[in-house]
């Protein structure tokens, strides 16, 4: 018998492919080659003396615990230290409106299996997060593509989207990947206004909001959505909100978590406990200490003054070595910018060039679910010193002159 | 406007219910509740000291690295210790048929991803891991119960079932969870001949294998599959193998694996990328390095040692406080007994008057997907020391008697 295992897949797999991110990813790890293409924090940043010490603490005096099964809600501590960060931000949450998770990608998978049926539309924005659309995907996602701008998703656009009763929005409002723009103050008040009003629970996915560089933090739509309704006691808005530790401490560790209305969580909780029972005990615990001591706190302003500085060095590379054709967003914060190229120049043709020259990115057509993009490409600033990034600019202006020699004259 | 979440859930969350179980440990966390209703191992073995030093080596010597993101496939040195082990056990394995998973649990999660459509048919084994029926639900499966005795599952009663063209078979073949019964060597053999001849694939589900007291180890369903293919270089077989360092390890660090044939690996690692990225990092390296230091070897003749000496306690308990009526298992390895009472009694009605006398186990109806078991329930031996485990059968028998004179006169 040969036996192909083809055959046997289910339905939603064959919607599954890789991430050309990852594959790219791949490709790209010899040292010669300076990628923008990741999305990877700076490793040098990591706290790893602090990360030791909190892990011998722990250990020492909490090892059996550490090492054991735990709930699968979470690390209690570290779910109350999550309801205090967002009842400092004005969303009454107690421990049981959070549930921790392994990272915030395993949300995301989790509110795709709790709320997507095979066929069910969902409104994103344009270009939106890769790894949201592999999340929903797989359980039989359609997508509704709303335009957005320098001040994020179009709301203009949303309107008439909402009028089709989608099941969710997925946003990611701050420092976006893969655009690096901000949803402007009133977008966001219009848009918590407008999905009350048609009754669509946003998804609100919000890793980089704490790297800010520049400018003052705008509210949570969450926080909008709870002061709109004025609970006072539990949150039971229509805004689940997503966010993680990869950013500010440390992505290996794999600790993220989701805020939203008790009922949610219950449901949440029963697809986590399917999905891997619990997120790994002594990695909560690790975050919890570095949470409490206020490393991560410090790490993070070390981190954004980081990639403060390499954002302005490739704004400045790309001012040098771009054609006046190109365009690109100034982000105030986290870890990537999107290039917009002259409407001929295709970033996948630009892209193969760029390999021959040592240097990646990722082409922009993938963040498009339904088509477009042809012309743009997501940089990544993070993960490369200054130099490096003047250096990788470079290549890639030479790729463009040498690839499109006559939409981008010398 | 009152948002109503029930009415947004997809179809299959209304399948998801939160495991009897797990909701029955909080119940059972007092201190004076004598439980054998978890499946936690015995913390006081886990190798606190060593696990310890390792962490220190490896945030010292490759700090950035443990904290980074890192491949969805999982580390490359564990993955190739895997392929080493099975190997070593004749099965022709590269790192090419391994994944690692957050903990034994997601490769169910993911195989059911990958593989179950709505409606499809599973075979199981009865009593079955209910923890699998709980991944393997909400992809919409559907159960083909075949009985097991003291020698696991009854493959006189599989063999019809093969002829319904069922997806695949699930079997917990060594001191299953939760009858603690192994399956004999002659129906391994017969299983993976019948399994070929209907081009049915079995997932092998392996946590306790290592967990043996006595007698000698029996041909992995894996292994003797790649015999009979005789497949030389890679593995190509119709068996995918999972399996766990959370008890021969740790299970708060959440690292389980599956080796199977590199094309069904692919698709595993595309639905693991939408699920949760990566394993977390550091903890695979963790393990890698007590995996090669011997650490788990040693730990893992410890903890049999220890759980033997409770198996012990739990059968002469049993001896003296059960009723003639009664029967039980008697594992050679693992973690739990099974518990056979008068067929009038129901073990539902037990646990209550059960807790009421401070002691608490799982009724075993939960553990048949078609119903029946009503007069079941399991044991757990490997979390209370032999003293609390004689107390708490003691407590047991008692319950027995109080609730049911007639069933069991004393």
């Amino acid at each position: 018998m040969t036996r192909v295992w083809s055959r046997r897949y289910a339905k939603r797999t064959l919607r599954m492919t890789s991430s050309a991110i990852r594959e790219l990813l791949k490709v790209t790890e010899q040292p010669d080659v300076i990628s923008f293409a990741g999305g990877l924090p700076a490793p040098e940043a990591f706290p790893v003396e602090e990360i030791a010490e909190a892990a011998q603490r722990i250990l020492r005096d909490d090892g059996p615990r550490a090492l054991q099964y735990s709930a699968t809600e979470g690390y209690r501590p570290l779910r109350e230290w999550v309801a205090a960060e967002m009842r400092a931000a004005n969303v009454p949450a107690s421990i049981e409106q959070v549930l921790i998770t392994t990272g915030s990608q395993q949300a995301l998978d989790l509110v795709g299996k709790v709320f997507v049926d095979p066929g069910d539309e969902l409104v994103v924005e344009t270009p939106t997060y890769l790894a949201a659309l592999q999340a929903f995907t797989p359980y039989g996602a359609q997508y509704l593509s709303a335009p957005s701008d320098a001040h994020g998703i179009r709301t203009d656009a949303v309107e008439p989207l909402f009028a089709r009763r989608p099941k969710l929005l997925y946003t990611v409002p701050t420092f976006q990947n893969p655009s690096g723009a901000t949803l402007s103050a009133a977008r966001r008040a219009r848009l918590v206004e407008m999905a009350a009003a048609h009754g669509i629970p946003i998804v609100e996915d919000e890793p980089y909001r704490e790297l800010r560089f520049q400018g003052r933090h705008l509210s949570r739509l969450i926080s909008l959505e709870a002061r709109r309704r004025g609970d006072s006691s539990d949150y039971r808005g229509g805004v689940l909100y997503a966010s993680t530790f990869s950013k500010v401490l440390s992505p290996g560790m794999r600790v993220g978590y989701v805020v939203a209305p008790a009922e949610v969580i219950v449901k949440l909780v029963q697809a986590k406990q399917s999905a891997d029972l619990n997120t790994a005990t002594f990695n909560q615990m690790l975050v919890y200490e570095l949470a409490v001591s206020g490393a991560i706190e410090r790490n993070t302003k070390k981190v954004a003054r980081l990639y403060a500085e390499r954002r302005d060095a490739m704004l400045a590379a790309l001012r040098e070595h771009f054609p006046d054709g190109a365009s690109w967003t100034q982000p105030d914060g986290g870890m990537f910018l999107w290039v917009t190229l002259p409407e001929d120049i295709d970033a996948s043709e630009l892209l193969e060039e760029a390999i021959a020259q040592h240097v990646a990115f990722v082409p922009g057509a993938p963040f498009h679910p339904n088509g477009g993009g042809a012309n743009t490409l997501r940089l990544n600033f993070s993960n490369a010193a200054p130099e490096r990034i003047h250096e990788g600019i470079a290549r890639l202006g030479r790729a463009l002159h040498a690839r499109f020699p006559s939409a981008v004259p010398a």
